[in-house]
Order: C-alpha cells, then sequence, then structure tokens
C-alpha cells in the first residue's frame, strides 16, 4: 500500500502547535466525529489545491492532529482523498433522491434547488469532488466514476418511472448519454457559477433544467 | 524552467534502437515535419496514460529520435503536452470556425459533423486534450482553459450574428454559462462514445444538437 508521500521536508509542526487557539478545552472527538472533522478539512484542502499539492502535515495542523492518527484513519493520501469524494458523492445522491410518484418535471425543480443549495452551501466539497478525476490516482478516479454512475443511475430510474418520460425513453437509445451529458453541463454550469458567474439560484436552476427537458423532447 | 522528470532510471536505449524497423532508409524530416511527428506522438502517449506516466524515453524511442533532439524542441514535458493540446484546439477551432451568413441552424449540423468527423478520426488527440485539466501543471491547465474559451467565444459570436439566436440571446444573461455548459455536453457525450457508447455519429450529431437548440429555446 502506499502510504502519504510527498510531504514538506524541513518543516516541523510540534505537538502542540495546533491545538485550540483560544485555549478553550478540547472535548474529544468521537471516531465517527474525528472522522467527518477530518473529511472536511480534507474537502476545503482539495478543492483549493491540486491534489499532489496537499500534504499530510497540513491536514494534520489544520484539524489538531498528529500524523500518527490521520494514518490511523486513512493510511494513504489516495484513500483520504477516495473517503473526501465518496462523503460528498452520498450528500448529494441523498439530497436529489427522487420522491416515487411525483412527476419528473416538478421533481426537476426540487431536485435541483436542493443541489444549488448544496454546492453553494458546501462549495469547497463540490469542487473537491469535482477535482477528483484530475487527481492522477487510478483509485481515486475510480471512486470518482462510481460516483458519477450512482447519479447517472438515479436519474435514469426516475426517468423511467415516470409517465411523461418513461415511454418516450425507453424507445430512445441515446438516453444514457443525454444524462451523462446533462450531468456534465450541470456540472460546469455550477463551476463556472462558483468561480463568479453573474447569476442567481434560480437563473442556474432555470438554464440547467431547460437543458435537460430541451435534450429529451421527443 | 522544469526539465523533464520522473523518467524510469536503468533504462537505456540505444541509440539506433528506435531506427526504422523496416529497415527502409529514412528521409530526414524539416522541422515542422519533425514538430508534427513528435506532437502526433505525444497525443496518443497522452491519450492512453496519465501526464505523470509519460516519460521522455517512450517519446524518443516511439519517435526514433534521440533525447536530445526531444529536448531541443520541448525543454520540458509541461512544454510538450501544452503543445500537443495547443495543436488539437487550433484544429478543432479551424473544423468547426463558422461561416458568415448561414443561419446557425444549418452550421450547427455542419459544425457538429465535422466535429465528430475529427473526434472520431483523432480519437488520440481529442483525448489527449481532454485530459489537459487533469495534468496536475499549472501551465497546461491554462492553456486547455484559453483553448474552451476560444471555443466558447467562436460559438457565441456565431450566435450574436444570427438572426434567429442574436436578438433573444442578447437579453438573456445566461447566455456564455449555457455554450460553456454545452461544451461540457458534448465533451462528455463524445468521450463516452469513443469508449464504446452503441450509437452513430447521426445519433451522436442530433443529440448535441438538440442539447443546445433546448437550451438557447426562448
Amino acid at each position: 500500500m502506499t502510504v502519504w508521500s510527498g510531504g514538506r521536508t524541513g518543516v516541523n509542526y510540534s505537538a502542540g502547535m495546533a491545538v485550540d487557539q483560544g485555549g478553550r478545552a478540547r472535548r474529544r472527538l468521537s471516531t465517527e466525529e474525528r472522522r467527518e472533522q477530518l473529511l472536511a478539512v480534507g474537502a476545503r484542502l482539495f478543492s483549493e489545491s491540486p491534489y499532489n499539492e496537499v500534504w499530510i502535515e497540513q491536514v494534520a495542523e489544520i484539524a489538531g492532529v498528529s500524523r500518527g492518527l490521520l494514518y490511523h484513519y486513512f493510511p494513504a493520501k489516495k484513500d483520504f482523498f477516495a473517503a473526501v469524494v465518496e462523503r460528498e458523492s452520498e450528500r448529494m445522491l441523498r439530497m436529489t433522491a427522487p420522491v416515487p410518484g411525483v412527476p419528473v418535471r416538478e421533481q426537476l425543480t426540487a431536485g435541483l434547488d436542493a443541489y444549488l443549495e448544496y454546492v453553494e452551501t458546501h462549495a469547497h466539497g463540490y469542487r473537491a469532488f469535482h477535482r477528483a478525476d484530475a487527481a492522477g490516482d487510478q483509485a481515486v478516479r475510480r471512486v470518482y466514476r462510481r460516483a458519477l454512475g450512482a447519479q447517472e443511475r438515479q436519474i435514469l430510474a426516475a426517468l423511467a418511472a415516470d409517465p411523461e418520460f418513461g415511454p418516450v425513453l425507453e424507445s430512445r437509445p441515446d438516453t444514457r448519454l443525454a444524462v451523462r451529458g446533462w450531468l456534465a453541463f450541470t456540472t460546469a454550469v455550477c463551476l463556472e457559477w462558483l468561480r463568479g458567474a453573474p447569476l442567481g439560484r434560480d437563473q442556474v436552476r432555470n438554464l440547467c433544467a431547460r437543458a435537460l427537458l430541451g435534450v429529451l423532447a421527443p
């Protein structure tokens, strides 16, 4: 197994350095809370820097933990990034899960609202997620592709179950590709939006909704 | 300046190793032809392997040149990859250049046909181009983003000059984002198509055309 590597040499963090700067006594986190905290730190770092510029010392310092503890949770950097990507993927899937029985046209608006709410409030996680394909590490990329595949399947299942879209799409061979393309559309639009494109959330939602309905139109 | 690095150690290619295997006498290439040949080798290698797994020895071996000559053309790996990306970008822009006076609806079909012809016949170059964002090197990514920006501007200019779309789009604040999203749509669809999605070229063209017209619909 590859361990974390490429750390900045010559940098030494003393054990106490990252301890709560306010001087407050720190409560011991549970295993689950600690993991959550480390993943949040990871989302921020991986969203701000390319994969190979994220160092173990930074993560440990910001989280206020020893390197040993970090290794305990994530034996290698790729495991850490893969866990960040999986956490974001699970959140997105949960937030945009279809509601059985509700027409796709309605769900699309509500689903995109939830998605854009996520994009805005978890901008770091969202950016980090979409950097996974650029990580250069095969294992991380696999996790990313699996996550995209899960989003694709979730949308295809909702479409198939819909009285309006279901029958149309069944007869069309390009439905899967259309959904794959639309996910790329939405991602590109949202990343540009986060970079400061001057549009409100409703405008972005309407643009993305129009793109899906336009491409699925009979 | 960073030079090529990370080469496989312990591998030695003798000077004659890569000489024309058929034993035919090789004609000396002009500077321009040699550069072209090296870039074609680069497109293939960068399309097949992640950036950091492409080695100078491979390129020199396949092209049948010395490492010294390769350094002469491209002082560093990032320069080489950036040149591959720029060559593909220029080709795509040229092939899809709008024809003044022809309606966008017509041009879209012809432009997509040319684009898909390019995707099929230059699959290596196309894949290599879209791997640039994942190269991890800032300089290469800048070249890639500039290339995407040029594609975006070319499409926006054609839309602005069109009697049908021009007036509509001027009043809409989301046009740039729509075009950016559509380029991502088209890229994702074409990369999946190259991976073996069972669609004919016409089906892919119609899908991409529908996506643009759908998203730009008033």
